[in-house]
Order: structure tokens, then C-alpha cells, then sequence
């Protein structure tokens, strides 16, 4: 089989692997017309006319094992959903999954690469679909979730194809050389190295970022050469289930098992994400999500690599400010953010009993809280904001949270039921924030979802330094943030994110600007690991055959015309 | 703190990184004088005497938290040892380490990188003390034992190193960008990304190689940042205890706390390495060996990254040959050398029932086993050989399975006594092999010690390659050789060994010839995953202030004058 019609990507998979090596930032699909991106991208109407289509209906996907059909999703948006999706026998999904194995092997690195932008092209072409399946599952605003399900996911998704890819194609592929051990005669020989993919690979769905979270693991794996299940949250199928059917529609049409990617949904009480990770065949698990799930897998699910996500407990670290204004209102703006779901959504709020030192003058912790809730409320005063900004709250366990925590402290603000502007129907709460001492952390030390977030009075910034670095040290976080004019707090933030192996953002008050490699930054195990540890190299020796001896070539992967995996990483 | 008198060291890892980039063989210390290998290895008589300087006597590491002295090794060759170690208190060990990890961290991955190749310079010069430790604790000849610990372990080490070394440059330090969202004006920013280590990491040294086996976890561990605890086999202690004291000495010298190494020893009923391994703090475990201890690490060390390295079942597949006694004669000397403990040594030799075809003719299951044996006797014809190929047997659970595996088949060659032309008192053995079906995989599915081989008898070279890809799948093996005249064959092979995920050696009968990556060939997770997986990156983002202000940058690693990672990586 030759590389097919997708080598045109491999400019793109170029630009994108350069990219990673010199720090540089590739995003053809934000950037659209820039690159390879593609331009046909439906239109907002056009998707809702698709994504109306879904509803009510089976999904198809013509997959193994089928035993009936299952409906697990319901919209905060008071849409019926009613889709049906396949419930398939997990051991036959599996099985196909490990039966398409060596084929998939055999496409080589090059070609699964091409396939994989080939993939995100098409993905692209749905943006506004996969949106619309996220707002409704999620609870997210629409701007929200196209966000997280539009170009900017692709283009993380992106990021991870070029980091497989360049990992794999940096295995030499051919060796010869002369060994003269234990001989008189030197003795020509040959070697072959072959990436072998670790196996099964489960993608563990997410309730709130289904594509952000899930695309990284699912795009290693697929490039990686391992088959991937695809295990959705009950609560958000559908931005997958797309996904699925996109993915198993290239690999038809480009003569591959489609049951390299399959979809997993069963009823929540079934346990189908637990009882998938177990299995033997199971190789790799993808999991973003809370401490307690990824401690589960890392425990029980001893036959697989686990890369775990734990959320944790993002803090913010406050001593001191040249723009108070700005600190009030990009934090107050962080809290508000998708009702506290984003990864920069700050649970504690660490600042020093004594107050801070601002361009306003000395701040005391009361005046800073009061000013923080009063941001907050004047944000969220127009009921466009509100839509934009909050979305609808999915989980009754945010609920509980939110009721459960005003438990533990003064409420600096409390959090409201307000009216969507367009779906009355909606739950929709404003942040809630509780003020804490120091010594409470049994609860500031626990990962709240939704809208909770805690301010922490300390004894000075060094003591919010001690409690970041303890706390995230131990639960993890995605993100700390510090705001400071004194350098040397900002140095000693610095060590302290590091001792507690953290992302740090220093004097950002609002939610994060993309940067050059955004996306890797939160991979789960931000950096090469997360491709490296889903396959191993394999070696082939032989000794070179005497001229005029026939020598059957194992099947090789394809590569390019002139193009050598060296010349093409080394750019 | 500059880089250093060991910037000397810096074009020797550029060689390495570059002979990994493409495939090459770079060996300074087995070619000695190439490269910056050091030409001052003492001689053989010195080593001698420093070596029986040793024995009797405690060895000084002048490690925290000391409780007392432990001796736990006897010679196999009748010296008596009674060297006392330190027996320190596990729990100081694992905090100094921790104390420790600030400082290494800071340190930077050129400066460790350095420091490393300073500590195998240094080990380079005590290869034959090296050499004569494990001759007397493994058993070992001496040339085995000079094979294990010397220049080429130095080499293996080298590349360990190197590759750890490449992956930690490959960071991009800096990162500078224009962000645009959310704002009208762009807004400069700057990042910096930091290679954050794991945490303390622990060797559990095996009792047959532990240098061989040792360095490459050892010394990737040290490079990205890690400190080691390192916890030798109670039978095979005082190489890695020289070994440590080694890397204690150019640590302190080069002004970092020696306990970013030390050595733990403790009476084998303490079991020290299992506490160890299942300490909160302890993140990474790096052991060779057992099937068995490695599931119980993966199943237990939840906390820990575990590079497991499981030794497995070696299998060779015979199905024709052009070379018959070219094969016989090698796999003669593939079951003797060192007892049958060597890494290539084949456990499993799989072959049809109907016979094999050769240049000599057909010849049937029993004429082979016979001409075999033969071809075993012939080699241990001579004492001299007896004592370079064999060496001494130590462990008592060899002694048993020699004595068990009996049962099981007919002998096609008996394990005997024999006797060491120098040192009367050791226990010399012959190989042993046994005759069994291939419905005996109750037998030969299970790992034997030593020199305990079994040939197989199989329906065909097809059945004999499903029992390869069924039994080393499920099993692990470190290598799997084929002999056959037939490409299909050889191809056939190629594939169960993908499927299996073994290295695959063809028709090559002997004791392999070093191959330009040999050394990597057999890492634990053969590639980069095993450096990459001691790591994670972290980054640091800030707004870049108006000009005049004062920022005070973080510490960072010492780059070298017009060297940027990038350029010492892209060559």
C-alpha cells in the first residue's frame, strides 16, 4: 500500500514538528487559510441543520458486538437529546481492536501521521457541529465550546500528531555495520528497527472538556500505532461519538480496519470505563479529571500505562500589585469562566492576613474580597455576559458543592441562580466564594467542582508559597499563578511551582494568552513522555547475505522520496 | 556556579548524542584512546591489590542516618569477603535524597551531563577492581566479569547518558511570543521552561549484572535530575558500592551533597529493596530481572514510575540451516557462557519434530539434541575453557533447578559437576537439557535460573513461532533467534517477534556481535520512554516589563558560549 493520497499533509506535519523543536507555534487551524488549514469549514447554519439531524435518532457506527442501544445524554439547555448510541459488547471491541493491531503496525509512522491530519481536516470541516454537541452536553456557552471543540482543539490534537510522529520517525530505521566480535573476519551486518506499539488504548471521556482533554491521548495513540477505544462520560457522548465516526470514515476509505477506533457507551451504572481499564488487552488509558479516579487507575489497572490528568487545585498566589484594577477583574473573570470549569479557574486564592500592597494603596483581605465580589457581580450584570460566560451548570454534584461549601466559611460571595437569557430553563449559578483560614485545609486541600473557589488568609506570602507548594505538591494542579511586584517573590514562586512541578503564571490576571506551545503545557505528562511511553522499539538483526542470495524485505512503512525520517525532523 | 573543569567532557557527549541521532556506535571507553576515553585504566596488578584492600574491612561512604554494618556477600571462589557496608536507616537515606533534589535540579542537564561522564572516566580507570568485585560476587569469570564492568558498561552507561542528555536539551529554554487574545494591543510575553525530575529514584541492583544492568536506570536517573538510592542485590553489593563511592567523591569534589547518591544495604530478611520501593517519596524504580518481583512492583509501587526489565524466556526457532555445526557449535556456546546467565542465553529451543534440513543433510530432533550435547562436552573439553566460558554457580535456587528441571523430560545433556582448574572449592556446572513437548509449557513458560535450557519438540516452525509469540508475549523475553534458509520463514519470524515484542536475531548462532545501538537494544523500555519518563517539564510565563524595570531571572543552568541546547542536539 503506498503513502495514498494524504502525503499532501506532510508540509503541514512538517511545519508542525519544526515547530515543536524550536519552541515555535504552529496553529493552522486558529489561523485559517494560514497553511494547510482547510477553508471549507461549515457554516454555523449548516451545523445546526446537521446537529438537529442527530437528535431523536440511532447513531450508526456499524460497529462489533452491537447488543442494543443506549441514551445517556440530556441537555441543559432543556433540548431533547434522545440519541442512541450503540452499546456494544466491550470484550468484541476490544478483540477488533487488538485484532487491527498489526495492520495498523504495518501503515508505519508516516503514513498513520498523514491519516491523522487528514482526520483534523475533516474534523475541522464539523467545527460548528462539534460545538453545538459540546454547548449541549457540557452546559458550556456556545463561544465556549467552540473553543474548546473548534481549530484550537484541532490544532492541539495537531500538536499531539506532530510530537508521535517525530518521536517515531527518530527511531533509525535501518543499521548496518561490521562486527568483529569473536571473529577473525569482519561480518557485515544489517539491522532493522521497528516502533512496536504498546496495544489497546482506552480514552476515558471527560464531562466538561471532551475533545480539549481527549484528543491529545487519542492522536498519540492513533500515530503511535495502538487501536483506541474511545470511552465517553454518559453525560457528554456525542462530541466524541462525531469524532469516532470521522475517524472510522478515513480509515475505511483509506483501506484500514475501522475498528482501530470504536466507540464504548453503556449505562452509567455499568461501569464500562472501569471494566475496559481492567482488561488485559489494555495497554494504555488516557483519564483527565479528579485525583480520586487517577489514583484508581494508577492502582488497579496495573497492565496498562496510565496517563492521568489530575485537575488539582489550581491557586493564586497574591502579595502585591501595580494594577489592582486589573488583578480584581481578570480574576473575578476567571472564577466566572464556564461556571469555574477551564483549567485556569483558580480554587484557592491565597493572600496574606495583612493584606497587599497595591497602586491603589494597602488592600486588607476584606477590602480585596469585597472588591473581588463586587467584580464579579458587576460582570455578570447584563444577561448576555451571563449566557457568554457561565453556561448552564450539568452535575448535580457541582450543585451539592455549591451548597456544601458555604458550610466551611464567611461567603465572600455567594452564588446566585440567574436567568439565561435564552433558555430559561437553564441552572445557571455565579461563583461562589468562601473566605478560610489558613488551617482549613481539609477543605481547601480538596478538588470542588464547578464554580467553588476558597479565599485563603496566610500569615504572609511566604506562608501562601509553603501552602501552594505543599498542597499542589501533593494533589496536583494545572496551574498556579502569582501576582507580585517584588522580584524576589516572584523568583521564590518560581521554585515553589517547581518544587511542586506546576505551571506558573506570573502577573496574568486573566485567563491565560495562548503561548507558543499552550497545548503541550497541559498535556497530561507535559512533554515527550506522553508520546515515548505508547511504544517501544523492536530490533531485527540479520547477517548481510552473500551477493545473489534472495532476501525477502520484511513489509516496511513508506517513506517518502527522498525524504528520510532524519531529514525530515532535523529541519 | 559555572560549568566547571568537566566542560572538557562536552565534545564526548556531543559524539554520543550524535551516534544516537543516527544510528551510530559510539564506544570511547571499549576503543580506548578514540575519543576522550581515558588512557590511565590501572593495571591489572593494581587493581589487585586495591581490590584485596577491600576485603575484611568496612567500606566507608560516610552516609547519613548509619545504624551499623552489614556483611552479605561470600566469594564463590573461596575468598572470604566480610566486607562491612553501612547499614543506614532507609528513611534518612530517601530524605537526604530529597533535601538533595533542589540543588541537582538547579544544577541543569549540561552540568549533570558532564558530571556523569567525569564519574565514568573515573570508573573507566578502576575497570579491573570492577571486574574482580563481580567475578567474586557473580561468579563470573574474569573475562566475563571485565566484559560486564568494564569499558563496555562504561559505554552502555555512556549512551545512557546521552540519551538523557539529548531529551533534557531538547526542552526549548526560552520562549518568547506576542499574545493577542483578549486584547486590543499585542502583549509581549516571555516563558521559560524548566526540566522538573521526578523525584528520588531507586536501583534495585540484580545478583548476575549488577553494573551491566545497573547504569543505564543509575545514570538517566542522575542526568535528569533525579538523586539515587541505590540498593544492590545482598549477593552482589560491592560493585555498586564502588560504584557509589565513586559518584559520592565527584559530587562533593565538584561542591553538590553527596547524598544525591548513596547506597543502601541491609541483612536480606529486612527486605530492604521492597520497603524502599513502596516509600511515599520514592518515584522512580529502575530493576532487571524476575517476571515475578517485577509484577509486584508494578502491582505495589503505585507512587513510582517502574522500569521493569523482565529477563523472561529467551527462545531460539530452528528451522534449517546452511551452517549446521556453525549453529551447533554456537548454541553450545550460547548455553554455557556464564552459566547460562548471560542476557543472551536461550532457554527455550524450538524445534520440529520432523527434524531440520542442513548443508549436512536432514537431521531429526534426536540427531540434533545429540550432536548438541556433543558440541556442549567438546567446548568444556578443556579446564581453561571450563573456567572462561562457565564460571562458578552461587545462588542456591540454581543448585535446585538444576535438580528439578530432570524431572520433567528426558536429558539430552546432563548437568555436571566439573572442576576450575584454579579454584578447587567452586561449584562449576554444565549446562543442562531437557527434552520436552510442546504441550510441557507448564514447564518451559516459566523463567529458570542458570544454566537450565529446554529443547521443545513442535508440531512445525509454525507452530514453533505461535509458541514464540504466545510465550514471550505473555512472558517477556530479552531476545528470540531464528535459523532458517527460507525468506518466508525469516519473515514469518519478523512479525511474531513484532507481535511478541522481542528483539529478533537471524541466523547468527553465537553470542551476538555488538550492534551500533547494542546497548539501547536491551534498555529496560528499549528507547526513549526510559529517559523520558523521569521528567516532566514545567513552564513559567510573564508578561515582559516595560523597560527599566528590574527583573531578577530564576537560576538557570550554565549554557555553554554559543551553544544553545538546539545546536548541541542538532548536529
Amino acid at each position: 500500500m503506498g503513502p495514498g493520497p494524504y502525503e499532501r499533509h506532510r508540509e503541514l506535519l512538517q511545519q508542525a514538528v519544526r515547530a515543536i523543536a524550536t519552541g515555535g507555534y504552529c496553529a493552522p487551524f486558529t489561523h485559517a487559510g494560514h497553511g494547510a488549514a482547510d477553508a471549507g469549514m461549515r457554516s454555523t447554519r449548516t451545523a445546526g441543520k446537521v446537529f438537529g439531524s442527530l437528535l431523536g435518532r440511532a447513531f450508526e457506527l456499524d460497529q462489533p458486538g452491537e447488543l442494543g442501544r443506549v441514551s445517556t445524554e440530556s441537555s441543559p439547555y432543556g433540548i431533547a437529546m434522545d440519541i442512541g448510541y450503540p452499546r456494544c459488547d466491550p470484550a468484541a471491541l476490544v478483540a477488533e481492536a487488538g485484532r487491527a493491531t498489526a495492520g495498523w503496525r504495518a501503515a508505519g509512522p508516516y503514513r498513520r501521521a498523514w491519516l491523522a491530519v487528514e482526520i483534523l481536516r475533516r474534523l475541522n470541516t464539523r467545527s460548528h457541529e462539534l460545538a453545538l454537541a459540546v454547548h449541549h452536553t457540557t452546559g458550556q456557552s456556545l463561544q465556549a465550546a467552540f473553543r474548546a471543540a473548534g481549530p484550537r482543539a484541532q490544532d492541539r490534537a495537531l500538536e499531539a500528531v506532530a510530537h508521535a510522529f517525530a518521536e517515531s520517525a527518530r527511531v533509525p530505521a535501518d543499521l548496518s555495520w561490521e562486527s568483529t566480535r569473536h571473529r577473525r573476519q569482519p561480518l557485515a551486518m544489517r539491522g532493522t528497527c521497528t516502533l512496536v506499539p504498546r496495544g489497546v488504548s482506552l480514552l476515558i471521556g471527560c464531562p466538561d472538556y471532551p475533545l480539549w482533554n481527549g484528543y491529545p491521548g487519542l492522536f498519540a495513540s492513533l500515530v503511535t500505532g495502538n487501536p483506541v477505544i474511545v470511552a465517553p462520560h454518559p453525560r457528554a457522548v456525542l462530541p466524541l461519538a462525531i469524532t469516532v465516526r470521522v475517524i472510522r470514515q478515513v480509515l475505511a476509505e483509506a483501506g484500514h480496519a475501522p475498528d482501530i477506533v470504536s466507540l464504548a457507551v453503556a449505562e452509567p451504572e455499568q461501569r464500562l470505563h472501569r471494566r475496559l481499564a481492567l482488561d488485559p488487552a489494555v495497554r494504555i488509558v488516557d483519564f483527565t479529571g479528579s485525583a480520586r479516579f487517577a489514583d484508581w487507575l494508577e492502582q488497579h489497572a496495573h497492565q496498562a500505562a496510565v496517563f492521568a490528568n489530575r485537575t488539582g487545585l489550581n491557586a493564586v498566589v497574591v502579595d502585591s500589585t501595580e494594577d489592582y484594577r486589573g488583578l480584581v477583574r481578570g480574576l473575578a473573570h476567571s472564577l466566572c469562566l464556564c461556571s469555574g470549569t477551564v483549567r485556569t479557574t483558580p480554587q484557592n486564592i491565597l493572600v496574606p492576613a495583612a493584606g497587599i500592597t497595591t497602586d491603589e494603596g494597602r488592600k486588607s483581605l476584606r477590602d480585596f474580597g469585597a472588591d473581588l465580589s463586587e467584580a464579579v457581580d458587576r460582570l455578570l450584570g447584563h444577561p448576555a455576559r451571563v449566557a457568554r460566560l457561565l453556561g448552564a451548570i450539568v452535575g448535580d454534584e457541582v450543585r451539592a458543592g455549591l451548597a456544601q461549601a458555604t458550610r466551611y466559611g464567611p461567603v465572600v460571595h455567594a452564588s446566585a441562580a440567574l436567568r439565561h437569557p435564552d433558555h430559561p430553563g437553564a441552572d445557571v449559578r455565579s461563583p461562589l466564594l468562601v473566605r478560610l483560614g489558613a488551617r482549613d485545609e481539609r477543605v481547601y486541600a480538596r478538588e470542588w467542582p464547578g464554580p467553588v473557589s476558597f479565599l485563603v488568609s496566610t500569615e504572609s506570602t511566604s506562608h501562601s508559597l509553603a501552602l501552594l507548594r505543599g498542597t499542589v505538591g501533593r494533589h496536583g494542579a494545572l496551574f498556579a499563578a502569582v501576582h507580585s511586584t517584588d522580584p524576589l517573590v516572584l523568583a521564590a514562586a518560581e521554585t515553589a511551582a517547581l518544587d511542586a512541578g506546576v505551571h506558573l503564571v506570573q502577573n496574568l490576571a486573566d485567563d491565560l494568552p495562548a503561548d507558543p506551545s499552550s497545548a503541550s503545557a497541559d498535556l497530561p505528562a507535559a512533554g515527550a513522555h506522553f508520546v515515548t511511553g505508547r511504544f517501544r522499539v523492536v530490533r531485527s538483526r540479520r547477517h548481510v547475505p552473500a551477493a545473489g542470495t534472495a532476501v525477502v524485505e520484511p513489509e516496511r512503512s513508506p517513506v517518502p522520496d527522498g525524504g528520510s525520517a532524519a531529514s525530515l525532523v532535523d529541519v
